[in-house]
């Protein structure tokens, strides 16, 4: 590996660590239990978890490799406050999704250069770009990546057994 | 810059960026505040701060800069649960603490090449790295700055409104 692909082997392996995490805590409660607060009054772990999902299938269009698969997510999860909506989706649609999601984004990550990962990101004009070059798609990729422990930090409290 | 050196810096700005945050989330909160639960039997914030700071104090030797400023720090916040040590220092000396142990890993930060950043850490043997080039300084400071950004969150849920 040359020293650049070393550094980016090694963001990847942060974002796969994080979203594993992900997996683990959301992707095997049930329904009963998604719908539980982490905390008094604050929101409900099926939104945090939809929130995540909304977030990565936004990342698609953001790093250049498509369309969104899921926009309707961002009115449940995202724009709107947790108990806001009527209907959200169930534990079960947002596994398949954040499966879906994460597998397309993995897979994009992998064809990805030094240079491609050091170009701008959707969210940037090519004036502002040639100013701040550090709004690139890595560095998404890691405010991303935190984006997902912060979340996690959140969800993590709502099991019952004090930790940290 | 060259790629490697562009990659490093959108590392660097997310560690900065998450160390800015809890300047302003812990740094300018009275004492009484600090000792209030992040939610009802959870911790409190005065426990992670120390917890965080106690981790940033812990780099310092990992990533061979040095030894531990303050050791003690360990104690109060990562091997024993909050609320079970009677005497933790406030928030007053933890913010001479936080804003100390992140000025002397800033400034070895910006010393180290790419080629720095890429040896191994220092809990890693000589060879278990040989297996395992991942286990680098760089996917330290990715991984620390999930820690901070995970913690983040969980502080952050200590305000009243509700936010995601």
């Amino acid at each position: 590996m040359t020293f650049e692909t070393s550094l980016i082997d090694s963001a990847l392996r942060n974002w796969r660590s994080n979203v594993d995490r992900v997996d683990k805590l959301f992707g095997n409660l049930p329904q009963e239990q998604l719908l539980q607060e982490i905390a008094p009054g604050k929101n409900r772990l099926i939104y945090l978890w939809g929130h995540l999902t909304a977030f990565n299938d936004a990342l698609i269009p953001l790093l250049g490799f498509g369309s969104r698969t899921f926009p309707e997510l961002d009115l449940m999860f995202v724009s709107n406050a947790d108990r806001t909506v009527p209907t959200i989706l169930s534990g079960g649609d947002l596994k398949i999704i954040w499966q879906e999601t994460s597998q397309i984004l993995l897979t994009e990550f992998s064809k990805l250069s030094a240079a491609d990962w050091l170009q701008k990101h959707g969210a940037v004009s090519e004036q502002d770009f040639l100013r701040e070059p550090h709004r690139n798609r890595f560095t998404i990729l890691l405010g991303r990546t935190a984006h997902i422990a912060y979340h996690l930090g959140q969800a993590k409290l709502s099991e019952r057994a004090q930790t940290t």
